[in-house]
């Protein structure tokens, strides 16, 4: 194992004393550009993070966790948040949350914002802001991501099995009788994840894929191309699925609208599956039977891994994936 | 006018140097905590806060911005956001945000948080927090939320004038010649200033209101109370409205649910116009008429006070309120 870089190793490399490396550490202004430059090259070549020890002795303590996600419209970080204070609870750590496009009108990745905030620890909830995490060398656990590349290799990820969400959703409607299953999918790691499993259930119960990609996650985009493919059996070119799988509950209810519009009824005419079980699933007009990820959990176990890292300094910790289970509802009926 | 307080006074009523009051504002360890508990009494009983270049020359400036909202699940504030930082881009601030739970694990308020991560201003965009902003004395602007208190009379207040908007929603249903018009409402300042809206424009029109509480501001205790409104007709004891004016947008797709389990069809029997204009009203499967209280705007200008109180040290700064406007789709009919 490779011995792990203290902050002399930091000094030597940008060759500077040990107590500008620390000036640096805590944002002072009373440092050249050039020599701040030199040790944030440093810090990041060295892959250097502060002990707890050092960092306390050094004041940069500040007992706080930032967390990054994609969209503050994506309702998942809500239930995510409420698991991971459980977790900080213990630690006595404050959460702060910065999305994306938050200071975007600055030109600067969150994780910078936090920075200069001095947080202790970064729980990474989105893709857009992995490259600069890895950069960072703030201390980070990834909530719910997958593949983010080989920078972020060492980091350990808390997800869900998208895949086999995926899988689940397809075989709840095979169990049902459905053998003309469509998958409605979009752009986006997440979104190929739940349709590989669609895929992999598919071709183990030896039925045909019909999958169509709307352009973006959006109900919007998902109710024209589910119009489109249920119109088809007007032209007879293929058999009208008799059940959906839609990679999202916001896809779910565009494929519900569409079917409404064209007079089909769901669930007697047409099965619809949707993803992430969402306030708006339980809806009374909408009652979509979801798959769901359990936020709640995950979060609960980043906040875990965190605060072993913040704590005891543990450098190798296994990533860990959950199996999602499905929330059944009115929206599929027996074929 | 009051002679706005120094550093001076505020080291004279505790009791102590005026370096150790600037230590105790930047949260430095190195303070008893009997003198921080001095400092930050006179602090509040003062109403100080640091002028720019004070806190400039103490080095407390973070060029930051907490936003503190009462929950992550209402995408109002979303939209907000955008607007804050078209504001802030000028001044070069970043932006942090917290609801009133994020920090409930530790038992403090997030004003608490954003003060140890030393933001240099707050916008305050929900009411769970309200007397906690008004005793910190960090510079701070209103945003959306009305009739604070007298703790806060002294700030500036941006928000959008609901009972206009309620009142906007229910000329709406009246000019399209509904006459028996219902609404669906529930506990809350916002709910009541919506619900007093409708109330002033029936009054107006010599119409007989009819309006329903839910216990909460949610869907499925908006379609509870719905169901038992609609079904009145059965018993004769009234007429059945042929339009609801529901206080929020998950609460009038709960009215739409409660038609549909009775075989009423919206807007055929009955017409349904909602409020804030969140991304569901749009989805096909609702289509709702609704309300927009515009919120980018107001985090705009929200965004513009704030600076004027930081670049500018103003201390007198006149609120704003921004008349609503109606977003039409279809779930209204003509009678």
């Amino acid at each position: 194992m490779k011995k792990r870089p203290t902050i002399y190793d930091v000094a030597e490399r940008a060759g500077v004393s040990k107590s500008l490396v620390s000036l640096v550490l805590r944002d002072s202004p009373r440092v050249s550009d050039a020599k701040r430059e030199a040790v944030l090259e440093a810090v990041t070549a060295l892959n250097y993070t502060p002990s707890r020890l050092a960092a306390g002795l050094a004041g940069t303590r500040t007992r706080s966790v930032g967390v990054i996600i994609d969209d503050f419209s994506n309702l998942w970080f809500v239930e995510a948040l409420a698991g991971l204070r459980t977790a900080l609870a213990e630690g006595g750590y404050a959460l702060s949350v910065a999305d994306a496009s938050l200071n975007a009108h600055l030109g600067i990745d969150p994780i910078e914002a936090f920075r200069a905030l001095r947080v202790d620890g970064i729980v990474l909830a989105g893709e857009a802001s992995a490259p600069a995490v890895a950069r960072s060398g703030v201390p980070a656990v990834v909530l719910g991501v997958r593949d983010l590349g080989a920078e972020l290799a060492e980091l350990p990820v808390i997800a869900s099995d998208e895949a086999a969400g995926g899988r689940l959703a397809t075989m709840h409607l095979a169990v049902q009788g459905h053998r003309d299953i469509a998958c409605v999918s979009a752009p986006g790691a997440s979104a190929a994840r739940r349709e590989r499993g669609y895929c992999d259930a598919i071709a183990e119960l030896g039925l045909t894929p019909t999958v169509v990609r709307a352009p973006d996650t959006g109900e919007a985009a998902a109710r024209e191309v589910a119009a489109e493919l249920l119109a088809r059996a007007e032209s007879a070119q293929a058999p009208r699925p008799t059940a959906v799988f839609a990679v999202n509950d916001p896809m779910a209810v565009g494929v519900i609208g569409a079917a409404r519009e064209l007079g089909i009824a769901v669930p007697g005419d047409l099965s619809v599956v949707g993803y992430d079980d969402s306030p708006i699933a339980a809806y009374g007009l909408v009652s979509l039977t979801s798959v769901s990820g359990d936020p709640r959990e995950l979060g609960e176990a980043a906040g875990q891994v965190l605060i072993a890292k913040l704590e005891g300094g543990a450098t190798q910790i296994a990533s860990r994936s959950f199996t999602p289970r499905l929330v059944a509802r009115g929206s599929v009926a027996a074929y």
